[in-house]
């Protein structure tokens, strides 16, 4: 691990006024070797840079094997967009930006291990099309100059953050419906995003899955947990709170659930009940007696609950396999 | 405000018997002032009509600024398609179809505010593709073509209803999926649509506003108010009666929550909650007191409400932070 | 009816190793007539195999009218793909999978009645983009060789199954949404799917129906009936065990709502409401009287049942127009 924390070289794409648009790293690098690092610090400034094509095939030609998918950008005409980022600072540019989105959906780094500050403030919005992107002010006029060429200009989304599949498919996965899953989604290998599924940015699960529900930014799903299908997890952005969401291993949200605390391993909430921080809860232990009622939020975080709701009263109850002494030393080292 | 309900010169597409399949206005006017109505009068016969470029053109160099969007599209081979809507009544073609679409997304026209009677009768069933409109039976023809001719045919959508984004971007929205809003939603500034979100033709926000959720056919969000992830409004075409829903400003409607309500300002439902006409809702005063029982329908547009399902005994609640006579004195009024 | 099970001509895409990626048959059929059987089985062998365009003209020529549409392809340059199942058994290869799932969405087989053991296997993981499929270990090479030559490429799934309406588009229907519908769906003819709709492959409906819930694998829906938005039907792959669910004419899932029971004719779910096999039901009479506490899976396949939850006290109730006796004997019978 060396002082740099992350490089990258990629290509631009710019509106009429010469304004960034989007920015595509097919190799990013975090924490590059000392040696590697001793190079890029040699020969590119620190922030975010358009380079000439010759200046980044001098640094190619020494960097060797962990650039050698980003040398044929080299081939485009234009500037190529150069990245070093000697700390993880806030966002400061729009390739900043896009290089922190790239290392999270390459891999390379966790969801919430990031500062992310100022994201918004600095990623332009853009309007998605079949042409490429193009500034959200522009596509207007686009389309009539593509009707009056007798084009067909599809518009497919206009959004600060594009999907992830137009720059980066993890390895093992599977997702049914690209554009619900933004660049900046964390996959682990094996995991499957069904249509219903949608992935935020800086969000994801840690290993194999089957999602079909929607993963708030910030929320991350463990190996092994599913979410059913609609399933919602609460974002921090949304009304979740400060509580950070995250699922633990081997967990199942039922279809049409939510959850609005964190759960442990070996979880599960029913299909179509939602828990939210402030739910009243019945907690049962192992032989279905009641333990005590609690709000949800007391639950936070400990494994082995099923939660569903009792369709001959109503009642939302939390059942679990441990007995209630064992169940009451946990609520307490919970509060 | 002018005699003329509406104008548009813009650009159609056909099949290949010569029936539109669609109409692009990219400079689309409601009552025109009395001036341009009278240049528009004197050129063109009331209705729609296929017409030469020329005959256009001079016309747009008397209208001036207000058609010098549509001005571009006289480069392109082939006649135009005008329309002129001397009075707001039933739809009588295709082109009536779009442009009475166009006003709404164009922010001209706000829901339910104009006359839509026939749309689905004239509007035809189109195979939305990367080759642009194609009639529903036609297209697999030409997926065979395609195929033959080693070229990439992708189809989009199969709809009586293109996509917004096709035809026009209002300014300020961003909408992460644009295969879930259709040309006729109305997108206040300042309106974020996420990958959940879906917007209905002439239906939609009136300010800025999250929506994650569903608007359907007819329904409209007031200004300030949010739409959780999945969360439903209950359209008059798919079971919500006769009542129309609409949602005040500065409400809440969490995740996977619905409503076959409408709903003044400064409401909430809870995350999984749905709240239909029938619902028996207990209504609890500012002190946490229960007021009455009553049918969610006797609670249609009130404001500050609270709709929560009390998790310990299954009930549907509704709080509020008004008393009890207060509260008493509106439900009285609502009946 | 003959004794080969299916016939189809079609064209195939390949990767960069010659691995196939997708098959298209126009034209496939089930049970040809004996006439043409003998002419298939007599020009070509059992199996899946790349033919010379050549070998298939000839035996087009003899076969006439039923494959006039597969004769186009003929046009391409390269061999096509000739698929002769003499029986409906296990999936043994690309070509045998994608002709069983085109029988489905040509209706030409229903959902549940063919083998499609082993088809996760055969079919590879393939992303779909706008350049047509590529391997999903090949797309990343190719986003860079993309933007090296300044192109946009457009990577819409990564996924086993491809979407329908890229290789049939069924007579009578609507997808607003086609990414979310599956090659292998079965829609009868007058079905609407909107952009909240979802249908997998080996599902669907089997009439006329308004879908904007999802219909998960095996599962299908009946004439008349209606899934509301996001609403769920459990299916096997996905948790709801061996039952496979069926939902009946004229039946109406509500927005939010989900069922894990096959249902009969004329039900309907109250909106916001999940029935899962296990849900305690309280079963009212035709005079609102409690007949008895059941599991729902007790009510299995029962017709003219209303499920809701009460508001006033959180119960599951299942409201019938039978009277007391009449409902009783059909408990007993489905247990």
């Amino acid at each position: 691990m060396s002082h740099l924390y992350a490089f990258a070289i990629g290509h631009s794409r710019f509106d009429s006024q010469g304004n960034i648009l989007d920015c595509f790293f097919p190799a990013p690098l975090k924490h590059p070797d000392p040696e590697l690092a001793a190079m890029i610090t040699g020969h590119f400034d620190a922030g975010s840079h358009q380079v000439d094509g010759g200046w980044v095939s001098a640094f190619l030609e020494s960097a060797g094997q962990s650039q050698a998918v980003a040398a044929a950008l080299v081939e485009q005409d234009g500037p190529l967009t150069v990245v070093r980022l000697d700390e993880d600072g806030p966002i400061g540019s729009v390739p900043e930006a896009y290089l922190k989105l790239h290392l999270l959906s390459h891999r390379l780094a966790l969801p919430n291990s990031q500062n992310l500050d100022n994201i918004f403030a600095h990623l332009p919005n853009v309007a998605w099309t079949s042409d490429g992107p193009l500034a959200a002010d522009e596509v207007n006029a686009a389309l009539v100059r593509a009707r009056a060429a007798g084009r067909t200009l599809e518009v497919f989304s206009v959004d600060k953050f594009p999907k992830m599949t137009n720059y980066v498919i993890p390895s093992g996965v599977r997702i049914a419906d690209a554009s619900r899953v933004r660049l900046g989604a964390h996959l682990g290998e094996g995991t499957t995003v069904m249509h219903e599924g949608q992935v935020n940015f800086n969000s994801g699960t840690l290993g194999q899955g089957m999602i079909e529900g929607r993963i708030s930014q910030g929320v991350t799903i463990g190996a092994h947990s599913d979410l059913g299908g609609s399933s919602s997890t609460m974002g921090t952005l949304s009304g979740g709170g400060e509580i950070v969401i995250s699922i633990g291993e081997h967990c199942l949200i039922g279809a049409n659930a939510g959850t609005g605390i964190p759960l442990g391993d070996r979880c599960t909430i029913a299909a179509g009940v939602y828990i939210t921080a402030a739910t009243p809860v019945i907690v049962l232990d192992e032989n279905g007696e009641i333990v005590k009622q609690v709000k949800a939020r007391e639950l936070a975080g400990a494994s082995d609950l099923l939660f569903l709701q009792n369709g001959s009263n109503g009642r939302i109850e939390c059942r679990t396999n441990r007995n209630a002494i064992a169940l009451n030393e946990q609520l307490h080292a919970h509060n």
